[in-house]
């Protein structure tokens, strides 16, 4: 039987950091990271692919800003622009995937799912949200717009008097249609998928699912899916071909095997990034804690040779 | 066996001709067309819903337009506009679903697939773009919009110095991931599938897959789809309870009962308006020729009552 991998694409696998993320750089760099997971199907991997959306969904959230004061058409909630920006993301990524299995002579299908995501409503995140999006307004704005809209602020750490909306990034409970992407994707189906980290949403009093204006971290959604559909192995791909202590320090320390015991002495040491590496190191665990076989963080173009990259494992 | 009927909800269906589409109308029209379908599920129907995006990816157009010159945030090409539409609209008519599949009390799945559909390059529609997009301009915005981004235009029909944005409406050839598609919904799964026609894409000389600056009829698209998954019946679901010749005239006639040999003769007289009805007859009938058992042309309410409706077989 096929071995099953589930793959978390990084957002700079698609618009890098210092780029304005016109459609031709989110083609070019989406091949170069796709092309890389080529070594992993020839390896005889299932495969289910997951992707971040921050430029994306940001992108369209300035647009929804801009189409209202300019043409008076009415904003979408951050919930509807999260499944936008799935469609778009998944189509582009699955028809180059498409592209590049013929051009390597592999028969596959691939199939971009629509995913929504079940959080709490009660998840402590909404006390505090610290997830910034959309775009930088300058004080009076933002004022504005928390007073017209209900939306929450706060300093943006790209400039000094710039203010972003916060959103909460409650903790994925539930990925829907788990079990139908685990039969599709053992049928040898290469899935795409929970974009974005999800769709939030959740479960009112009545058992309804309803709207909830958020961003799952897409490492946690990913890992939980990696989880709900008994995944072998977990891949983070990001910017940084290793996990390191004290990164981006003269005492950088590559680490290239960790496990549950490892990794909670160095997070006690505070040795992870808050924003950037701890979440994924989280994730990474979660998955081999419940049962995973390991998890890989890596970045893309190492996965050519298969014993590169940082493995977690649970012992 | 369960029957297995497709279903393609019309652009009312979601936002109405008179309302400028905020998330509450979108929810609240969607929601009404949606309970109609439980009728056909009590009925042991297995669905594929389809949908029309025209005034979403209208609002996305338009967005992108404000947002380029607002914020110099690149334009997404209208290929990448539809894939975005397909996951808007495909995720809340898909929890609207849920919702309401629970309410009644029905154990059933729901899952929204963003869905390629192959056109050829070569089409004619290329050298006449007849499918209106976008906001309406005045002549002058029109004419600089035409220079600036190379867009075509025509006259609006809807009032008098109105122009609107034209795109090629080419025929779909293929609906991508149909073989999955059928596995799924004949497993139970409800699928949302072909949003807005699909994304239209061709494949080049070498076979790949390339993006293409066009709009699919929604109604071809889905009668396609329809054929490639061998369902028995096809609805499409639009704003008038039948099929009239002579519709809106003192000789307004309800056709009931029609098949190819009348269909032929109703369009030889001129009987069905070019851009409305014809469409929908013709993709009617498509789907019938191709080996379908009926298709319908009604409103969603009328399907409480399953006697109500025009019906389209081959004989």
């Amino acid at each position: 039987m096929s071995k099953l991998a589930v793959i978390a694409l990084g957002g700079n696998a698609i618009i890098r950091g210092d780029e304005r993320g016109t459609i031709e750089q989110q083609y070019a760099n989406s091949s170069a990271t796709i092309r890389n997971l080529i070594y992993l199907i020839k390896d005889g991997y299932n495969l289910v692919i997951t992707h971040g959306n921050g430029p994306q969904v940001g992108n369209i959230l300035m647009r929804n800003d801009a189409g209202e004061s300019q043409y008076d058409i009415p904003q979408m909630p951050l919930d509807i622009c999260v499944a936008d920006s799935q469609g778009g993301i998944g189509y582009m990524l699955e028809k180059m995937l498409i592209n590049i299995l013929k051009e390597e002579g592999i028969q596959k299908d691939v199939m971009t799912i629509v995913t929504q995501v079940v959080v709490s409503k009660d998840d402590p995140a909404y006390k505090n949200p610290t997830k910034r999006v959309g775009k930088i307004y300058k004080k009076e704005q933002a004022e504005q717009l928390e007073k017209r809209k209900g939306w929450e602020f706060k300093k943006s750490s790209k400039t000094i008097d710039g203010w972003r909306r916060v959103v909460p990034s409650p903790k994925p409970l539930e990925i829907l249609n788990t079990n139908i992407i685990k039969n599709i994707v053992n049928s040898g189906v290469i899935v795409i998928a929970a974009g974005g980290g999800g769709i939030p949403v959740y479960y009112d009093e009545n058992g309804l699912l309803q709207s909830m204006e958020a961003v799952i971290d897409k490492d946690a959604a990913s890992s939980l899916l990696a989880t709900q559909i008994n995944a072998d192995d977990f891949y983070i791909l990001t910017d940084v071909p290793y996990v390191y202590a004290n990164y981006g320090t003269p005492q950088q320390e590559i680490l290239e095997f960790l496990n549950k015991e490892k990794i909670e002495k160095h997070i006690e040491k505070g040795d992870f990034g808050e924003g950037s590496m701890l979440p994924k190191i989280k994730a990474a665990l979660n998955f081999v804690e419940n049962g995973g076989k390991k998890s890989v963080i890596t970045e893309a173009r190492k996965l050519e040779d298969r014993s590169f990259g940082s493995r977690i494992t649970l012992n």
